[in-house]
């Protein structure tokens, strides 16, 4: 079978849109990270080299290994959310006609659960790592192309919330509350600093356009 | 030469981070609102025929067929994005050695310029219908796929705050004020209306999960 990241973006859009439970809101939620940082390492290949900025070229070198390294991780994460969520429609399916295959099945799920929830989200955090790096590229890389950075902390933004609605979901389901109560602690952590970072680097991006 | 929707995520992902000026945000700010439209239409198609939902039935078949169309919009939008930017970049390369090409090339800038700021804006407000059509997608559809109506509306909120800065860029070169200032003033109204509606969708989503 093609991996998503393969298939071309409207024979996705076409799957995403079907009535196929996969792939849903998680690949789409790294897709936008994903495509975030596409756009902080276009800022910084657009800023490389240019005499004009010289004096922060070191600094948009690095930026730009930031941000591929956090591209490669999302685009990997759109096929994990996929995953994950097969292996746990797989437990759901396992057989509970005694009392110890229930006992077994129930195990199964809570396991998986717990990897559904950490999925989610370590891609909310490489969403928020992102969002971070679009900060410097707005702040420090070449002005023809702030925008672009200003897109890219939307998508961040956006893969984010969308990421962390699956934690939700999972979190809830899960019997070991001190561990769901750790994770969604996490989370809220994250996302409390992203709503703050995320207006502020999208206003730094209006003054300069 | 490809288009941009018949590429690999991947391939389009690496065009988007190279130091190529297109693709860039406007066609990023195109598959986000088209990415929101798929994942209403994937509640839509996980809904209709469903006994529970039955009541629902008429209208989710309805808001379908506007996800599809939205979605087939928001899909052409991507090249309709990269196609403008390289109308204007021709008019930008046009000679400019005499008084009589100065005033012909700067006259082409500014037709182009306006269509320039149209394109994005068409986007903008594209995603913002789909953004409308994901508070019936969570308050009508499946409760089993809410989540993804909640990745929908993020989709569509950032799409349509990453048209908004084209439309700011090519409005601001723009000679004629009252041209600009029509399509600045619209924009505005769009974004405002957008604030409190993805803010209190995204808070239904939350609750229902």
């Amino acid at each position: 079978m093609t991996e998503i990241k393969d298939k071309s973006i409207e024979v996705f859009l076409d799957e995403l849109a079907s009535k196929a439970a996969t792939p849903g809101g998680g690949s789409a939620a790294a897709l936008m990270g994903a495509q975030g940082a596409a756009l902080v390492s276009m800022v910084c290949n657009l800023t490389i080299g240019k005499p004009k900025y010289s004096a922060v070229e070191e600094d948009m070198k690095d930026l730009l290994t930031r941000s591929e390294d956090l591209r490669t991780e999302l685009l990997a994460m759109i096929k994990a959310d996929v995953d994950v969520f097969n292996k746990l429609m797989d437990c759901y399916g396992l057989a509970k006609a005694t009392d110890e295959q229930k006992a077994a099945r129930s195990t199964q799920i809570q396991t998986v659960l717990k990897e559904a929830t950490l999925v989610p989200l370590a891609c909310a955090k490489s969403c928020f790592d992102v969002l971070l790096l679009s900060k410097e590229a707005a702040e420090k890389g070449n002005v023809n192309v702030v925008s672009d950075a200003g897109v890219a902390v939307m998508s961040a933004y956006a893969g984010l919330k969308s990421a962390a609605l699956n934690v939700y979901i999972n979190a809830g389901s899960l019997k070991d509350r001190e561990f769901a109560e750790e994770q969604l602690t996490n989370l809220k952590q994250v996302l409390a600093s992203a709503d703050i970072n995320a207006e502020e680097i999208y206003q730094l991006v209006e003054r300069k356009l």
